[in-house]
């Protein structure tokens, strides 16, 4: 008898996780593109000038169970303490329904940012639903989407105060109360622009000299202010103000607009998103109406489709293509999605009277808190509070902090003599009195009485969450169900490929998601002292490491908490590195073409003037004209940023020479991580000869896109830029920091680094190279039948192809998007569309994809260009045709059918599931309709009625 | 200003999660009833001569994060060691997407058993995965689609052979290798029926003697035997020879059929599904393709539906109300589906190559442990064996066991100088040397050339798993999305209300689910020591100290692993008292006609008469009957079941009566506690007389269905019963045992306990309120378009009601299936339908449900009415309506319309949801030609189109 042979592993499924095509798969694959097989077609496609000499090797890959093990190992590391620390993060009761059915369901964690709006309005729904709870608290009309976290709002909200106020005054006010990393990553953000920030007390404020000006409500340090007569000053000089608030402070205090304040931001962390460290969790924006149009990040808005039925879009769309590339002032293009959504279910779950009496409660907790202390002698401030005090202990002060943590408790260190201590919903007596003993006190929280410390003019007079949704029936069986319908109607990675081109929808395995929810990862305060956070530590360092070597970096700032984030950092890093050595007045940012959107954007950000380079036929950067702009702006040469492969999905092979040229001139060179997808294993931008780049953790190292967000965008560098990385938001040491926490997001690294581990450096490269070959398979088959734009020089596309569709517009009236939402009644996400090309698809199948679901796609796209031939042909009308009424809708099928086509071709083209066909919930979407009626919140359905006729 | 007062609990929602109706609702709905709230209701509703006098108090209600506090610290009373006992239960490695995506998912767990087969597509395919896996690696043609576990499946398989031999002889060989449950239980259920059991050693079975044996494979203690010799010598007699095969063991070694077995047994927990301290787990059952018929359980086959398209059913059904009362001698109608969809799926994500080799691991591991101690010089036996062995160690027994469990491990003791060790795919080299230091050898496990110690004569011969489904691309996508397209095709209750009768389909709520996850419930060997299973020991005490507050009783046995299994061991408790005072000879039970159908399956198993008594018009036992009976039986009575409030619907006022009737004439009186829902905080059948009562857990207690199983069915008795109840399965010690694990399915517990403690007593008392509410509100709406069979003497019905459609059958043609699959159009699961009363239908709606959920499924019903009316008064078509073509599907919609209704009455009758539509993804089910072409296996797709023409 024989056996298999030894080295057989049964847990092939587990290596062959992420790796689609089966091997006799892929033997069909290499015979459809006539090469010998992957080591060829690599050979073939990326350039040998550019790879890199030595395999990737970071020991035996492990399985998901030695993954989990080795995760339980370093979780307990850190040590979970009740952090009553405040600074804008807080202890929060995650409801298990939310946490089952959002946080740990991949139909929602697996979706893509709603662009595509007929196959997302379950998330548009629940992101609607969030930005009406964010009015509703701050008083404003309108909210965006969420952005990144509390600090980049702040910042944002600078900026965009610096765009709308008639003020022609150069600085900006900032309250001396505002959380400390707020303030920093102002400055942070500041500085380049120009700006100066003037940091003090409020009342004490002169409007006159500020565009605009920051509150913190409640302050750091708990007290309360009414900001409105700063408000009336600023109005009347013409500038903005912003205040930064606390949305469960909100429930009871008097909000924003009825301060007259302009703008507020804020973090919705407490509304049920685990502290994780520091992060994901959805910061939010509101504004007044008029500033609208200002506003970064995306917003959700309604609209009506073809038939004139209410439909969810993103209004206003600002992704990184739609960025006015010349005049940007944010970059922004991630929002905090599923953190959002959570946070949205959270008051849903809640409704205004179960929000109402949770801040009532963590107030009175914070009185009784007070009281105690207050009774055995100790000085409590300020005299009205929130759930802030602080305690003055004076030499005491290291002893509390010390006794604090021996009771499990973490508080928080305000200058030399000061503790203070915020509490949250999840503080309970025992909590209190644990405290109590910290300060040497002995006695029970038994005092029930209820006791206020508002103060009577701050009260809130206003209701909030008065829409049908937050008086939802709060049984669980509805909750759950309202979820599962809002899910349904959206496709995510859980039921097709997601083929969009740059954002490398791959595969979030289940086992790199599950530690995620673990306590010992979600339950940690940003500032805990740094031995509380050594299994964090262990994985970020271990983490960091992988990706220098997998990157040729020599370190890595793990701060930078988005893609556009990350450029950003990168591009300060450079900055800071020139100023150093003596070439701060260097401003000028060499950028080809095709970048992405937001590469002038974080140019424009660091206060360079960006200088465009041309491409060639090839879509290559035109090296001509890039020597010649180097050449002209040499003094002034600050930095050069490119992708690679390029953004037309090529390995140029002259980046050696681009790179060369930029450090010639004195530049530093960004090389966009974007398209690492393609390289890892392969080919190393640091050894291509970039200085920087940033890795797009929720493209190439699966973090999942959550609908939208969260993003990690941290930043390799070579060693000479690492003094220059962002420094610690709370030290305030070193360069200015990026975002409000050390580590950006870091509740998601354990995805990217499972996913390192469990691929181990043999896997990364097989995925990169499957990758190559799965878009080279789509660019096979669909050959003939849609012209590839852009090849290398052996005819091999890199890891995405764009195909061209420019010229059935005039054969047959059929444009870019008619194809993108037939593809929907086929059950696929359409490619991205008209980036970086006007007019064209840009197709990324990664390598999770099988070559079943492939040809799936495939005869898909052929079968579309058979319905554009008929109309070529004139078998098919140009008007009424299943490409223009696409996508096509249950409602469709019901109703009386007079077309010239049959129902099964309209709702079952090639490629469609039969059994299984997914349905969009709503015809064509009127993106046009949708942006001149502008409504952000949930209306009564009657207005909508209205409104549609 | 004011504030909510003070005890306005914020996590109301949380204090909800069970309750569907707001209090606005319930408001409506009194005024709809016409009573002045729910104490009137529930005045009105149950007779005060039932109603027990005191307030269900279980202290202070727990949030969700105080439970689950709770529960982390009483999970971590539990010491999680590797156990390496064996004896059926092994450590498995659950693949993190099964775990995620299966077992957490609300889509497959709340499922409902799929006797509906149009909306049950995803779970019946599932199970058809695993009854092809069970065929395929047994060798025989037909598997069922799961039993509750191994031991009791061995019984299963004694009954089923005395039913299908040819054999007269009494007796019943059982391999002395057997697992000592598996010889426990099989004698427990052997003894009432008269059968002798002789456990003896295969090679000296006398075959003349038995209509059938049973043997091990591999044996308790490792050995394998070839018992082809056996079977030969029991055919020749016409005897029917059982293996009871592990399913690892299968992938290597030769299947029972080859050997000429005709029914095997096993245990499929290694399949991925966890440990769970002994359950639940989906014990086998194969046979040959003769014997099908007599199979016990259900059998998941393929049929076609009206349009001849290929569809899955529940084949040769065997539910409570098919099996044939008076014959039965099997009362199982429980499935472990959730666990059977499990492993199965660990087969589909292996196929045959990965388990092969996950086999040959343990066994090369085993062989490497075998080396190491018999080069130390321990006597190591058997020679040849797959997985297990066991040593003589002599005197130093204990002292091996107890530096095993120092170093983590638990060892088997077998006998006084044994000790048995059982390896798995979890063992790892460090365990391996981990067990050697146990027997004082220090030494690496680093030899890894390949030996095997299988005997070359057992070396299975035969391929397995060739099916499509098993060689599917095992990338993690296209699992993903597989599970999710199953999912897609079922309706469980995270969709809609699932309102059958009986059934009790209540919200499973996420904070119950949670707990099983971990790892302290999960990876528990069922025979550890007590001492490693505190905290299971406290959960199950206080758990059963609660329900005996909650019944009345003074004991509880948690070892029924299903409601059946249940009555089966009340029986035996009942009679093992009778027996004890010398009273052995009684033999009669009375039952009411309309009892459930297991209940007089159960009574022939305890080897009673099963005397049926009748009812009243309404519904209610009629009592003179009874009395007649009971003294026409007085000297044999031994025990009358009964059900409460009855199967009708009602409370009787006369069940005092009845019980004092059976205690008079020495009976001992069962209630059957399957609709315990509506008594829980308001009436205990303990108070009312009854000795004994199963609680459905599964029902009452919020353990989900899980689309057909598991369940569990605890029995609390009087104080004089408590020594009768099912015993130790493994010391033997006091009654026979009934499950194969002390606990039943201890890992389901937790779920029960956290439902308990989340509620409180007032809670509890509040959710069988509201179920009696819900009940009458449908009740009520439907007045007047139904008849409503049975109510009260004050015209209320219980917590259920049943609705006579028998008229419409004459009127218009319209059978209660047509309803109940026109239910489906509207997105309902239908009630039960035919039972108690063949051709009503039986609606539960429990207290989960919200007003506006009932009054969807009122409308849906009212709306039915009229079809049938239409019918009625001839405007509309006796056989092409909606009502005759329902389910409608996709497909119908589709495709040409020649129908005198349209296809928006056809597809969207009220209650429907219009983008949220729930379509089944086939047509109605041929019932007939299903169990006429009986395919229970995947067939190849040619074979499918051919039988359909």
């Amino acid at each position: 008898m024989t056996y298999e042979p030894i080295d057989y592993l049964p847990y092939d499924f587990a290596n062959r996780r992420h790796i689609g095509p089966s091997p006799a798969e892929m033997a069909d694959m290499f015979e459809t593109l006539g090469v010998a097989g992957l080591d060829a077609l690599i050979d073939e496609t990326v350039p040998k000038a550019i790879r890199q000499d030595f395999r990737l090797d970071f020991g035996k890959p492990l399985s998901e169970r030695e993954l989990l093990q080795r995760m339980r190992v370093v979780a307990a590391q850190n040590t979970v303490l009740t952090s009553l620390i405040g600074m804008g993060y807080h202890g929060t009761v995650t409801p298990p329904a939310i946490q089952r059915n959002i946080l740990e369901n991949p139909a929602w964690y697996t979706a893509y940012t709603p662009y595509q709006p007929e196959i997302s309005q379950g998330r548009l729904e629940a992101l609607l639903n969030y930005q009406t709870m964010i009015c509703d608290l701050t008083g404003l009309e309108v909210a965006n989407a969420s952005l990144l976290d509390e600090a980049t709002a702040c910042a944002e909200a600078m900026t965009m105060a610096q765009r709308v106020a008639k003020s022609k005054a150069k600085a900006f006010f900032v309250d001396e109360n505002c959380h400390p990393q707020n303030i920093a990553v102002v400055r942070t953000r500041a500085e380049p622009l120009g700006i100066d920030v003037h940091v003090g007390n409020p009342d004490e404020m002169d409007a006159s000299l500020y565009f605009g000006a920051l509150f913190q409500y409640p302050g750091t340090h708990g007290h309360l202010r009414d900001f409105t007569r700063q408000m009336q000053a600023l109005h009347t000089v013409k500038a903005v103000g912003i205040v930064s608030a606390d949305p469960m402070a909100l429930c009871l205090l008097k909000e924003p607009a009825a301060m007259g304040a302009d703008i507020a931001v804020g973090n919705t962390q407490r509304f049920g998103v685990p502290l994780g460290y520091g992060g994901p969790h959805a910061a939010y924006m509101a504004c007044r109406d008029e500033f609208k149009r200002a506003m970064p990040g995306r917003i959700v808005g309604i609209s009506i489709d073809s038939h004139g039925n209410r439909a969810y879009r993103l209004s206003l769309q600002t992704r990184e293509q739609h960025i006015r590339r010349e005049k940007a002032t944010s970059n922004v293009c991630t929002a905090q999605a599923l953190l959002a959504v959570m946070a949205g279910f959270y008051a849903v779950f809640h409704g205004p009277k179960g929000l109402r009496a949770i801040a009532q409660r963590i107030h009175r907790k914070t009185v009784r808190l007070a009281k105690g202390l207050e009774a055995a002698g100790f000085r409590v401030e300020p005299k009205h509070f929130f759930d802030t005090i602080t305690v003055d202990v004076g030499l005491l002060q290291r002893g509390v902090l010390q006794a604090a943590v021996q009771q499990g408790i973490n508080l928080r260190r305000v200058g030399r003599t000061k503790v203070g201590i915020t509490l949250d919903e999840r503080t309970t007596p025992e909590v209190i009195e644990a405290v109590w003993r910290a300060f040497g006190l002995v006695r029970e929280d038994k005092d029930l009485t209820p006791e206020y410390r508002l103060p009577d003019a701050l009260i809130r007079q206003s209701n909030y969450l008065q829409h049908d949704v937050f008086h939802m029936n709060r049984a669980e069986t509805e909750m759950m169900r309202y979820m599962r319908r809002l899910a349904d109607r959206d496709l995510a990675l859980d039921r097709a490929m997601i083929p969009l081109g740059s954002c490398t929808m791959k595969l979030n395995a289940a086992a790199e998601m599950m530690p995620i929810s673990w306590a010992e990862f979600s339950q940690m305060h940003p500032y805990v002292p740094a031995d509380q956070a050594r299994g964090y530590r262990t994985l970020i360092d271990d983490l960091s490491a992988k990706l220098c070597t997998i990157t040729g970096y020599d370190a890595f700032s793990m701060q930078p908490n988005s893609g556009a984030q990350g450029e950003y950092a990168g591009l300060l890093t450079i900055r800071d590195w020139q100023k150093a050595r003596g070439e701060g007045h260097r401003d000028v940012c060499l950028i080809p073409v095709n970048a992405h959107g937001t590469n002038p954007a974080s140019a424009h950000m660091v206060g360079w003037e960006v200088v465009a380079v041309g491409c060639d036929d090839h879509g290559s950067i035109d090296l001509a004209d890039f020597r010649a702009k180097a050449e002209k702006f040499s003094d002034r040469l600050a930095a050069c940023m490119i992708t690679y492969p390029s953004t037309h999905g090529v390995f140029e092979e002259t980046v050696k020479e681009v790179c060369a040229i930029t450090h010639e001139h004195g530049g530093q060179v960004y090389i966009d991580g974007a398209n690492m997808n393609a390289m890892v294993g392969l080919s190393r931008p640091g050894d291509l000869g970039g200085d920087v780049s940033h890795l797009n953790l929720h493209k190439t190292f699966c973090i999942p896109h959550g609908g939208g967000g969260p993003g990690m965008g941290p930043i390799g560098v070579k060693e000479h830029l690492i003094p220059h990385l962002p420094g610690d938001p709370l030290t305030a040491k070193g360069p200015g920091p990026v975002s409000a926490a050390a580590f950006g997001s870091p509740s998601l690294l354990p995805i990217s680094w499972a996913y390192v581990l469990m691929m181990g450096g043999e896997g990364l490269t097989q995925a990169t190279r499957v990758a190559i070959l799965n878009a080279n398979y789509i660019a096979k088959r669909l050959e003939g039948a849609y012209e590839v734009l852009y090849r290398g020089a052996t005819g091999r596309v890199a890891h995405e192809c764009i195909l061209d569709t420019r010229p059935f517009e005039k054969s047959a009236g059929v444009t870019v998007e008619d194809i993108a939402k037939r593809l929907m009644d086929c059950g696929f996400h359409a490619p991205t569309m008209s980036w970086p090309v006007a007019g064209t698809l840009m197709i990324e199948p990664t390598e999770s994809e099988t070559k079943a679901e492939l040809d799936r796609f495939c005869d898909a796209m052929l079968a579309i260009r058979e319905e554009i031939r008929a109309i070529e042909d004139g078998r098919m009308d140009h008007e009424v045709n299943p490409l223009k009424l696409a996508p096509h809708t249950m409602e469709d099928l019901v109703k009386d059918w007079d077309r010239p086509y049959t129902r099964e071709q309209g709702c079952f083209p090639p490629g469609a599931f039969r059994v299984d066909k997914y349905w969009p919930p709503v015809n064509r979407v009127d993106n046009v309709y949708g942006d001149r009626h502008l409504v952000c919140t949930c209306p009564p359905m009657s207005e909508i009625a209205q409104a549609a006729e």
